[in-house]
């Protein structure tokens, strides 16, 4: 192991695909007639099988989550830090599994990978998914893992509404569901942002309605613009403050349009950083998911009565200075829970860097779910 | 006068041109050999011209403040609500004065004028401006118009900032400073914004470098989604909430990128209203003179030190909702203001509209004016 790596690495992992041949029936009404799923795993699972936990990412994540696929990458998966021997979510107890959910772009089946049918890409004629059937896609891969019940389902941000809603839909599979940094529906000022994202990509000359690949371009100029954007909603105002300020990068300015200010580096950068590693029908389609995401609207009943189903148990953590999805919105969540009687944990952790908060090692936070998962590792 | 036409309109108005032909240095170090003006005027002047208001336009706004051009505008001025006879920029008192800032693109000599020294269209080579060039220009307007002193310099947001740098450029020119949702400067978030609302003009495949007048095109795409992502700055999360919600254009989800929320529709609206009658040039430029307006940065010493050349009185005005530049930004103002041992009166209005408060009716804003207004009115 290379000295850059931490100790508590899990090291050299290796994505697996698990091929599902049953037709799945998607919430638009399409079905499709068979998929893929690219996950990883790490840890051991136990003899009962019951010390699994299933990691849900969120929009622009996919299943590679912890460890190295070289020595020589560059970073690590992308919740590195909490996915180790010894870390919050440890995998010397927890069987560990992180799938690319369904419509993605890293492998699972979505808009770049072939249509069994006609033999093309599937491109925009990939049908737009919900929460709700990629839990379905997933407890197919429970299925295929042997995984009757999840000792729990973790998520931040999207991957926080995932985890609420297996908490329904699945109520006997799912022991505890850990709700991070999430909300029971985006506001209009949510989907305002996504939408203006979904434009940037929709009315980018290189998109040609989503067929693309057939021109051999991409559309990353509106790509590069909604990662931008997105990049302004993870972060606080205070954060942005404390790390940027007003610094310039130069020292003056220069009365021109190149980088100025310190914080229109750091956007370019991220935006041009995305352009390459995603793709644009994907990133229209999870914002979709996003959008979509609403449990009362969709049953049309509150919110306490959705949660009426659920069983598990529930650990909700929220940011103060979390504006995309506020603490007010996970209180939201927590009411419903409590009108049903369910046993809920909650922590709101005093944190200055925003929505991008659930993937920082803040020591308040760490605390926060290690004793959760120490309390579902002594049940063991 | 038409029976749409409110009994306290200032009714038909014509714009006027000022042509100054002396040079203006301008703060990047450009000399504009001369520069044309144009503005519109309200009210009469009295005969000590002590009466005179100049009112400041922000983002996107003009000289056109209030009152019709033809019978058949759709809309009046921009202000409208607050100028004419008995409002709160009473016409009856007060000669009330707006220009077109330099660099703009209603008429006054900017990136869609000619360029006397080579006969061309300025677009990308007009110079940067900044507040102070666009204060040195409205002064020489003054002087064109005899008005030795504004009885009140009046603006909200980016007007606002005009406002109070007329009070340390000009000190002795400026009775009152009516200062608006303003801020001593922008943030790390506000530069962010403006930075993806001009990289969505700047990579516009129709931008060109700013010579898209020669191409007979326009960055339509840019300049639409530099527009709906500015509305999102100036609604507030709750005013979005109330006005849209999750709201369904049709209904239901139909599972595609058409408009499928309220606030999608909106968004677009203003994007599609804006193109057209804004030009990407003079956008880009007005973000910049947002950006680099910094008093303190500019002067490097601290706010006080800057306010400690003004006279004037000041009214400050913020809304509990605005986000882009909250109240806690303009009581920095007010902090440095009364550390010189300025008169200040400070209003902070109840509102749910946001930043884009400013430009509505709202009772305790109206009376917040009115009676600043009134003592004026009185000391003529």
């Amino acid at each position: 192991m290379p000295e850059k790596i931490d100790n508590n690495s899990v090291g050299l992992v290796t994505p697996e695909k698990f091929h599902c041949s049953e037709p799945i029936s998607l919430s638009c009404g399409e079905v499709l007639p068979e998929f893929d799923i690219v996950y990883e795993c790490y840890g051991t699972l136990n003899s009962n099988k019951s010390n699994a936990l299933l990691i849900c990412h969120a929009l622009s994540g996919d299943h590679h989550v912890a460890g190295y696929h070289t020595w020589e990458d560059e970073k690590p998966g992308w919740w590195d830090r909490f996915i180790g021997p010894g870390k919050v979510f440890d995998t010397d107890r927890f069987f560990i599994v992180c799938c690319n959910n369904l419509g993605g772009c890293s492998g699972s089946t979505g808009p770049t990978t072939t249509n069994p049918i006609n033999g093309n890409r599937y491109g925009p004629d990939f049908p737009l998914v919900t929460v709700s059937d990629w839990v379905e896609s997933q407890a197919r891969l429970a299925d295929h893992l042997g995984i009757e019940a999840w000792l729990a389902v973790v998520g931040g941000s999207l991957g926080g509404m995932q985890a609420m809603q297996w908490s329904v839909d699945q109520p006997d599979r799912i022991k505890n569901a850990i709700v991070i940094a999430a909300a029971p529906k985006l506001t209009a000022q949510n989907i305002a942002f996504n939408e203006v994202a979904r434009q940037a990509i929709l009315t980018d000359p290189n998109f040609f309605e989503g067929r693309y690949y057939e021109h051999s371009v991409q559309p990353d100029r509106g790509l590069r613009l909604a990662r931008m954007l997105g990049h302004i909603t993870y972060l606080s105002d205070d954060s942005m403050a404390k790390k940027f300020g007003r610094d310039l990068r130069q020292g003056k300015i220069n009365f021109d349009y190149g980088v100025e200010f310190e914080i229109e580096r750091y956007l370019r950068y991220q935006g041009d950083q995305f352009v390459g590693r995603f793709d644009a029908n994907s990133y229209l389609l999870i914002t979709k998911v996003l959008d979509y995401y609403d449990p009362e609207g969709t049953e049309k009943c509150s919110l306490a009565e959705v949660f009426s189903r659920a069983k598990c148990d529930f650990l909700v953590v929220s940011f103060s200075t979390d504006w995309r999805f506020s603490p007010a919105r996970s209180k939201k969540i927590i009411k419903a829970l409590h009108d049903n009687g369910l046993n809920v944990s909650y922590g709101e952790v005093k944190s200055s860097q925003g929505h991008d908060s659930f993937l920082m090692t803040i020591p308040q936070y760490i605390e926060i779910i290690r004793s959760y998962m120490d309390k579902l590792a002594a049940s063991l």
